[in-house]
This record gives C-alpha cells, sequence and structure tokens, in this order.
C-alpha cells in the first residue's frame, strides 16, 4: 500500500517525510497536480459497478486501490504547468484528480472539505469554544457601532483579517496589530473587521497536532507589547518542547474530532497566569521551523500516521450522517 | 425562527419558495451575499465562551441564534456590489459571512462542504454505484490508450465535460455528444475526458429530492439517437409524474444521506427495459420547470423543509466555563 503525497516540487517538508517513509520501507509517490495533465497521467474506470483508477508519475504506476494514505501537503493549482493554462482546464482536471481520489478508501490527512472548512476563523473560534478551549473575547462586525462597544468593553485591542493570509501572488501575511481603543471604527462598514482582546502574553506556543499525538512547544514572548504577531516580532529565544496541560489536550482533541482533522497547527498565546488562549489553528501550518529549534519528531509522527494501518479509530472514518 | 435564503435578486424558483413560507406564516430573511457590506451587513460576538450574531438587511435585524434553516439558492459572490470589489475584499467577507452562518445550530440545503463535495462527477458516479444505482460504463482518463481500449469495448459512446459547467460569465451549459469509437484520442493526453457508454434511452428522468420526498418526472425521448442531452435536444412532450422504483428509492435515498445532501436534483434515462441509469446528482439543480410541467409541488416541499423541525441542540461537547 501506497502514500500519496501531493505538493509542488520545492518543499523541504515533505522531504523530510518522505525521508522518513522512505527509511521505513513504505512505498510512497508524490506528485504535484500543477503537472496533471503531462508529466502526470490519470485514468478511472467505473465497469460493473465498482470502480478502479490509476496515477501515472515519473514512469511509475499506482492504482488508486493501492493508496493507503493521500497527504495533501502544497499541492499547486491542477494543469498549472499546461502550455496554455485555463480556469476551464483547471477545473475538469481539478475534478477529475480529487474526485477520482474521493472515491478511494484512503486515509486523508487533511480531506479536502475538512481543509476548506476549517480555514474559516470565525468558525474556528467557535469550534474552540465549543471543545472547551479559551478564546479571547472577539468581534467580527461590519457595524461601526459595535465596534466602539467592543472597544470600550475592552480597550486593549487588536485587529487581524478574518480570513488570513492576502491572495497576493506569492500570498502575503497580514500582521496582527494593535489599535486605539478610539480609533475611528467608520470604515469597518466597508469590510468585517476581526477585533480581539490583546492577551498579555509571556510566550507564543505552537501545538502541531497529529493524529492522536500533540508535540507543543513555547517561545518566550518579545517584551515590547506592541510586538503582537510572533511572526513578525524579535525572537528572543528558540522554541523549545512544553507539556499539554490536561485541559487543552482535551480541548484540542475534541476540536480535531469535531473539525474531521488528522493534521493541525494551533496557536495559543499564554498568559502571565499561565492560561493557553487559543488564537488559529491552520490545518496546513508549517512544522519544520518547530521541529528545527526543538528536536521533536513531527516529520516522523506525521509519517507513521501516513504509513498507519487501516483506520477504525480515525474520527473521520465513520459513515456520514444524515442531515439535521 | 427565521428561515435564511441567500440568492441573488433575480430569482424566480426563490420567489416561489418564499411565498410558500409567507402563506404558512414562517418568518423569512432573503438576501445575496454579493449585498455585503453594503446593503448587509453582520456583526457576532465571541464572549464568554458563547456565539452571537446578527445580520442586518433591509432594516430587518435577525439573531443567528434564531435562524431555523438556511437555504443557499443562488447566491452572488461576496462582497461582488461594493464600489471598489477586489478577491481580498471577497475573501475576508466569504470567511466573515459563511464562518458565522456555521456557528449556528440551523439545518443547511446544502452545506457548503457537502455542496462542493457532491459537484464532483467522479465522486458522483463512484457513490451512485456504492448507493446500488445503476451507472454506465465510464471512463475519465488522460491516457489516449485507455480511451482507445475503452472505446473498443463500449463502441456506442457519448463525450461530456468532467466538471459539468464552462465557467464563463454567464456559466456555458457544455453539451453531451456522440463519439465514433474510432475517432482519434491522442487529444486525451491535453485534457481528462469522460467517456461513457451511451444508454439508448426512451425517456428522461428527472427525480428532485428534498429531505426524505423524492418527486419524478419523466419525459419522452427524442427520436433522433444523436439528440443525447436532453438541455439541447427538441421537446416530444412536456414532463409528467411518474412513480420511482424502490430499488432506486432505496439509492437515492443512500446516496444523500452519505453525500449529506438536504436537496439534490438527480438525472436518469430510462432505457428499453425500463432501467433508469445514473447520469449525474446536481445539488443546486432546477426545479421550477418540472413543477410548471407537472404540477408537483416542490416549492411547497423545499419550503416545508426549510420550515421544518427546530433545531436540535448541537451535537457537540459542552462548553465549560472559561474567561474570556
Amino acid at each position: 500500500m501506497t502514500v500519496l503525497i501531493l505538493t509542488c516540487e520545492q518543499d523541504v517538508t515533505a522531504d523530510m517525510v518522505v525521508a522518513e517513509l522512505n527509511g521505513a520501507g513504505v512505498p510512497v509517490v508524490r506528485l504535484d497536480p500543477a503537472d496533471l495533465p503531462g508529466g502526470v497521467a490519470l485514468s478511472g474506470e467505473y465497469v460493473h459497478g465498482s470502480f478502479h483508477g490509476h496515477l501515472s508519475t515519473s514512469g511509475r504506476l499506482v492504482s488508486t486501490d493501492g493508496l493507503r494514505s493521500i497527504w495533501i501537503r502544497r499541492p499547486g493549482e491542477p494543469a498549472a504547468h499546461v502550455a496554455e493554462p485555463s480556469a476551464w482546464l483547471t477545473e475538469e482536471t481539478s475534478q477529475a484528480l480529487y474526485g477520482m481520489l474521493h472515491a478511494t478508501g484512503a486515509r486523508w490527512m487533511n480531506r479536502p472539505e475538512a481543509a476548506r472548512r476549517a480555514r474559516r476563523k470565525p468558525w474556528q473560534l467557535h469550534l474552540a469554544q465549543r471543545s472547551g478551549l479559551p478564546v479571547p473575547a472577539t468581534l467580527i462586525t461590519t457595524f461601526p457601532q459595535a465596534a466602539r462597544d467592543f472597544a470600550a468593553r475592552f480597550p486593549d485591542l487588536v485587529v487581524k483579517p478574518v480570513s488570513g493570509t492576502h491572495p497576493e501572488d506569492p500570498p502575503r501575511a497580514v500582521p496582527t496589530s494593535r489599535i486605539a481603543p478610539d480609533a475611528d471604527f467608520a470604515a469597518v462598514a466597508f469590510g468585517p473587521t476581526l477585533l480581539q482582546r490583546r492577551i498579555a502574553k509571556r510566550a507564543d506556543i505552537r501545538l502541531t497536532a497529529v493524529g492522536e499525538r500533540l508535540l507543543a512547544a513555547r517561545k518566550p514572548a518579545a517584551p515590547d507589547p506592541d510586538h503582537v504577531d510572533v511572526r513578525f516580532a524579535p525572537s528572543v529565544g528558540p522554541w523549545q518542547p512544553v507539556d499539554v496541560p490536561a485541559s487543552i489536550a482535551t480541548g484540542v482533541h475534541t476540536y480535531l474530532r469535531e473539525a474531521e482533522l488528522a493534521y493541525g497547527a494551533f496557536d495559543f498565546v499564554e498568559d502571565s497566569d499561565g492560561i493557553w488562549w487559543f488564537l488559529e489553528c491552520n490545518q496546513s501550518g508549517q512544522f519544520g521551523f518547530v521541529e528545527l529549534d526543538t528536536g521533536q519528531p513531527i516529520a516522523a509522527t506525521v509519517a507513521k500516521w501516513l504509513a498507519g494501518p487501516e483506520p477504525e479509530s480515525e474520527p473521520h472514518a465513520t459513515p456520514a450522517t444524515r442531515p439535521t
């Protein structure tokens, strides 16, 4: 049984996992959907009530029946590398590839539809609440008066994008920033704005969840309270391994089960009382930088999950339920 | 409790359902996400471990806690009607709106992630097989030789798009067409191609599923076998109500349950033995033309589903009491 990895050519994180799988003798096929059609080819046949499919890349042919698991790492857009790309060919190719892969019994890290849902930050915040994780008071609004009222109640505020990354090419990270409570909130009417109570943090936490396994790392916060966003703050020390409090572990497992995710990179901030506050969960978050600092075996854990046996225990292997 | 309908302004199908709901005295809010921000506004607050949101449109304010159901009919792209549209604002607005609606306990027709998955035709074909519905032999391929082999086995063939509708503006329907078995299949290498055994049909069947209720209609086929696609064929009579064979009803219910859909418009063709062959299921398919011909109460059935029982309490972990 083969592990299928969908990612672009330049992906050192995938390289780390492939090395682990190679070391364990687990067959791997890695391909970029951008190379389909062309360097990658596919075929699937629906005859006599069943489906059989094949993928070929670099002279290798793999049966979709023989797929153990599928890791969607950082795939290119289908058909992006053809001579004359078009929205129509990308759509046809995307449907053919992902539609066919959905007809297999393989385990996913993560299922495309679960991944898509999991990217919605308003949904994340509510799921974190329901999962029992501490969530800083947050407002998402296009009502200027609602923003003013919220700022009066929570004057130490940050503003951040609702959706995450600006869809430029390449995508641009938009930093989280402090905002004064007496700011002019009139412009809120022109675009949904996310305001959040600023947590006076003593550390940032990155918790990487791989199946049931949780690996957390902690990095002391920069002393200047204006350095809200760890991605843009000066580093005051490396990431170091840290134990996960039991209540957080329970909350994270609940979150992943409800979100039907096999992988998630959780960002928390730790306040002066030691409470971990949920900020977000990136279902495709990087882990290389944490592994580099901490030596935690994240790539090996991902490889082990991908190589794992068929999945009675997987939360998203349960049969679909009727819509309510 | 209110029914929320997301659709564009010109939508006579939605008008029919709104009229039914009005007649039954069920509160309805109808809005187009394209009008957010602007004519539509939203606000959602995550405080003290729970979420409370509001939507406003045309001077009406509705609490997200008070939503009974959400019908995604034909919504515009979020933020499409602002003075200066951008991909970034559309993404922010989409995440804010749909993320917030996902945090409600409302019933969906249909859930966006289920709808998205259900659009993939390769997945549809396999799910139809698994649900016990007859599926014509089908090949999806980028291998010219696989196409030639398939054509040798099934010489009476049609070709159709993998993904459905060409993404022009406005979208263009691509007809299903016959193709000769000795055609030159070399071009298959340049784009995934869907070949299907042509069913010699004596009628087209449109089966509209609304929750548990199935309403089927039948239209005699045009005599010329080259008129494969009912959308482009000359009409030889109106749609007429027809009973659903028991095995088809079982298969359709299985399909909808697995697909997590509350609504689906199924296209079948009936062969000379009376067998209904599954072609596709459009999770947002039109029903007005069938209701017009047959008098079947489809709009009323949709309205009844939307007005249906109050949502159950959320099947999620009990929120713990947390500081905010």
